[in-house]
């Protein structure tokens, strides 16, 4: 390998400061498309489907930045998903025209069809929530998904503010498409004050399993997540791990925060659990940097990020 | 209903979205005094009592911003404080003659006096925590009150700057004055280091039951509430939290932060233990934007707000 | 006047602690509709027409919370505003249907046009630029008006992202639908990097006066304001003014900055050169909170609006 | 000299890194009184006579904490303070009993009063602007001084909040008192907006030259000091900068920002003028930390003090 | 004692408000040197071990600066260690030649060995972690010592960057210089990705305990910490806690955060229950304000240097 | 082209949103080597030679994100650089060996020989200011060059804790070795306070040009900058731009800022007139991320870099 070679492969952190060269996710390679990888990490810069505080648009470049913070190996768990996998960073799934919904969402899928065409699995960095729709649309193949949701909202709700495409609606629309199976899908962390009294109603009927947060304070993370992964059982999942999931006082740069969420070391041993499970894709969303404090959301938005990559790259 | 009247009510999230419009209390209604009211949500920017960083006085504005991001019903315990009760922002308590502590405590209890004869509740943002004892003058009727009083100080102590009045103080007057029956008041979260051996003395030599975090981290949230709850009683309350209760990575904009303090998840728990209880009025004091990073601190404190809100709402 | 009254209406601050109270533009009272007003002071929280970062939808709340630092009476012209004109802060012109660039816009114009039907003047905050257009469709009658353009940017580019309507297209638009004559249109302050080599060649082809930042560094601003006063002559015309005009170092909290611009006393003054002028309509626009430091844009922003609103005013 | 004192005195920044030790003023050689020194540097960390944002009582540490960033010797006009006079650090005129205005000020009054019986002259950090009033009462002798006051307000308020001694009204009580001769007096970078048409009566009725920040623009600030020192004449007089007198841009951490301030060249060049003439005293005021951004404000708070300390020590 | 003598000793702080005075550690006395002293505080602003993010030479100052929110008395134990031992802030071990990292140690080591020759014990602030490489050197004598050991990184790795001196080293360094036993040092709070799959081989080979930060979740805090105690014995002992121990949500001001980290209720009770053991010394390093928001990290590694202070200097 | 191809070169930004995509200086190609191109942007994160606040290793990772504001072509000057020339990024000039600071420069100089034996010349980004010395030891040829420096320190110090090499002496030494002719230097800018009396002794003795910002101020930047440009002659040159040339409002994020210095209208007009030099190399140094204010300090960073690189593209 020659010295120009080595520049634009991971560097051996032993050898290069992690501050140094340009951020990609994991400072993993670049490649230009999907082809030839297990896993194609993709950057979603699209914010259109908010409908409260925007800047989500600008998390998958602060999300690549504060990944250089992470290194090559879990030590918690011993994987170490750049040998398990062949990994690269192949940019953003960016929008041509932002200002309508569902063309946007359209260009979006058509994204992801490509790297699923290429044979790799996407592991998404948000962006708005919104964009789990798109993906799902690219993913799921002949039937429909199970899904481990990681989140403060269920984004099951209808229309709002003219649209259905919303930030706050992914999950509805995708079960009403045929993407996901309602009931292999597991929603963990929800609570929030709402508009109306069943805001999630759609979750509740279409039977899927909803985990509050109170539960989780009373039971525990690791009995929550046995039983979400019970419900889901073994089949082909998705992951969407929503970082308002988290507490503000861990994720303060997101756009619809809610007191009293999850901590992160209650989040990395959820995502752990996934290990051994079939993840065909995965995402991590709403990191809103012009709202976060000192780079916070983003570093934890990585590390989420890391872990589901473990979980996703197979090896030990 | 016209649409010019439907601009000043309290809006439809579902067609509004919530960072428009003027910033009041959880975008509730404005009204210029409790006449007709359940509960009155009231702003009292005084700092006037602090012994060390100031800023509170630019609490109330700034909770208000940040309660925005409230909605209208409880979702974990289904209160819906808006339809049981009717409820109002009716502006601050300012006080004219800042200049002097016993002075500028007058105006404030003036002003909630107001709230009582118009036979409404008060819940109250400050502001310092000395204003809890104007408002105690005003509420306390012919008997003294019990309290539940969540915060990293017991604020029973002596004179400090040549004054008695200032917010380390509040409750050692108000059981001096007969407002507070100390035998049912209940002091949860308290910590620090401290000036004398024995700072807050008159806590215990008066009969106050005294929990401290250490206590809490110890026996948990659920316990050491039921316990305070059991001590004061069933009879009339007021309840008062101040938000250095949280710990500084909940609350980082106060003006005595202690470390060690509560997560929002144990803040919440706790006072929704307070359902059922006769509660006379409540105040989340200590606010201070100044020191606040991201708005996190008043974002909290106004979903501690919201909390206290639904437990005196009554309803479901 | 009662006491209740009292509150509703504009604080005398000699009494009032301008930390205290709902933060409406100024302190002005709060009025359900423009009837009756001289100039309706407009909030406009919508940033759906951004092309890079966005934010600009919690400028009005913020502009509203700094601008209580604003007095009454302008120091420097005598202008008393408050004084010489029936001035009200009418709420929020906020969008129902976010998700559709147009539609919003239509919103908009709808809202200014009962203001203009009411027969008061209205004096707006964004909000992004694209929102000067609806508000010109709704303000411009028979004939175009004049424009006096304060702005890093002319605006009067074409399409971007598939859409017309995007906050760097206004002012094309509002040429091409006959709102504006282009021969009395002159921009001031017009700098930065360019995509092409004649971004704005429609502001030159169509007979715009271009006033380049590099030009009044030289000749200073009083020249440029009476080049560009005389240029646009003593007919009808609106003002408006993008808060990233300033030099970044004044104003970071917008969406495009461009280095190099102009201080505030610059702009002031400039502003102040526009009194006597037959001023139908004006705007500050792109101020967003999200990237500003400490509240110095929102600041900024307030005081232009002030002193936009002492030269619509009349009197002194 | 043993290594002991070394580490108390000065330290030689050719060998000792500025970010070390502990933090006094210019990292100045602390002393227990203003016995056998020429120039006292002093702290007056009360905030208590503010009417809108309170803090500065943070800004003496923080202005010694930014202080560290000078160094010895002014590189423009070649003063060797250090040299040329006794300067020490002796900490602060901290206030026993804040909580009545009158009171602290006394208090104040007694420290200064002990500075000048030692034979030093003081040059004090604020703290807010009602503490000139206390300085001069203790600094002024048989006959009242002249004063160049470089600040955006006049401060020659009258009652505000119930009170005569707030931070808008210092200078006119000073004049009252025969403090100051106002004859002498001279106040530049006037500007902001006003309660009252003429709030600053009492500056033009008592003869005080008044220099707005128009008059500067327009004729350039060499000019305008200029005529302020052949106004002041050659007697003795005291110095007083209010940080707000610069821009926002420079000065966002204060209590009452004006747009459209000094800049850094413009004051310092100013405050440089001044050599040679008899500075009694002198004061820099209204730094307030926690609406600083970055500590922008206390480093150019520091540098303003450091070319008082140049004029004010003599020598070259 | 006289007025002058008060105020260089440490404040009464019901007459002295926290946040006057030269900000030293908790407030304590300055001393010249270690003399006469049982504890000296000291400072060690060298950030030149530093391997990705600095600004830890900052450190010292900014503690310094948060320790004032600190009082004299410990409440949960009762520790009154002003009282039970002579304490006073030394200053820093500041470094004359930065350039070199290990002369800088060796200039570090020579400070320390000073106050070891007075007969007093060490409790440091750093600074990075390679500090304590050099204040081992300084304070182990004729056997090794034992280590407790709080931090996420196990610091003892090979060269890296040309160096075996950097901060991820330093105390497989000193347990090849015997100066600590394996045998006898445990690490708690270990985490975070490695470069290596075996990163911190060496802490397992050399008979180290290592408790990870999911042993901690999975069986608390008390019972580790009494693991680890037991592990290190009666003899004597070195402290030295990494304030990246703690999660980012607390600690975001530090160089190598670590998602996942421990919180403060957890830290103050481990550091708690090191009462009654032989500590020879300690450190809190890594604290770097540049990356603090709000000062939350450096007020957070004051309260754990308070809590080190407090077991160290016996009494109740 | 095909549509991969197109992600990895310039974007059309009509198509592509500046947030999107991975962070390159100006969003320019990356190239592995400087073999092909003209002008090769180059960032060096090396911040070894600091002597009082460090962070400058993090300067090039965030300029190149904050660089992305600008576009194409110079408005002013209607430089099109990357159509006058071959533009790349080549990456980081990273140091593998940090803790010794010699031994680093020899890494730094190695990588600039390789860009200068391409044939290319280099525009880099550091870092501190001691990379001129490695940068222009690669760049001088068999005759020294002549030099434009904009900075508020001359940079021509000696020795300093313990090291020649640091961020204070680049420039002496340059002479020293040959690489400049201080004939041909000519410094812009100079402020500050001084250790000793004559600190930039070697400046004037060895014939450098020295223009104080006084003069500046005194006499405007475009007559300073002929003078300087007279000064330095038509000859090769090499141009260095410290960021703390500016005032601390235009760059806070600095390691020693000086109040008083450039405005941005001031240093872009300065560097426009260097158009038609004959530019061997430049570098544009010392922006430190983590003492900015919302990225204003790497925004004028990278805006000065634009310009920089506009008049040594050639073209129009």
């Amino acid at each position: 390998m020659t010295d120009a070679d080595e520049r634009l492969n991971l560097a051996d952190p032993q050898q290069r400061p992690r501050f140094t060269g340009l951020a990609t996710f994991f400072r993993a390679p670049v490649a230009e498309s999907a082809e030839g990888l297990d896993i194609a990490l993709v950057g979603v810069p699209y914010d259109g489907g908010v409908t409260n505080r925007p800047g989500t648009r600008h998390g998958p470049r602060e999300v690549r930045n504060q990944s250089s913070l992470m290194r090559r190996i879990n030590q918690a768990t011993g994987a170490a998903p750049f040998a398990s996998a062949r990994v690269a960073d192949i940019g953003d799934a960016w929008v041509a025209k932002p200002f309508e919904l569902s063309g946007a969402h359209a260009e979006i899928e058509a994204f992801f069809a490509q790297v699923k065409a290429a044979g790799a699995r996407a592991l998404a960095c948000g962006g708005d929530h919104s964009i789990s729709l798109p993906i799902l649309r690219a993913l799921a193949g002949d039937a429909p998904l199970g899904m481990i949701h990681i989140d403060a909202h269920a984004d099951t709700g209808d229309n709002y503010g003219g649209s259905r495409f919303h930030h706050g609606a992914p999950f509805k629309i995708a079960v009403d498409e045929g993407l996901l199976d309602p009931k292999r899908v597991a929603q963990i962390g929800i609570r929030g004050s709402m508009f109306d009294p069943d805001m999630w109603k759609f979750s509740h009927d279409s039977g899927m399993k909803v985990i509050y947060v109170e539960e989780l304070e009373a039971r525990g993370w690791r009995a929550c997540m046995a039983d979400a992964l019970a419900f889901v059982g073994d089949g082909p999942i998705y992951v969407s791990f929503d970082i308002d999931a988290l507490d503000p006082a861990f994720a303060p740069g997101t756009g619809t925060p809610e007191a009293g969420g999850l901590t992160m070391r209650e989040a990395m041993g959820m995502v752990r659990m996934l290990k051994g499970r079939d993840i065909r894709g995965a995402d991590m969303v709403e990191v809103s940097p012009p709202f976060d404090t000192g780079g916070l959301t983003a570093m934890n938005g990585a590390t989420i990020m890391f872990e589901l990559l473990c979980v996703m790259a197979g090896g030990p």
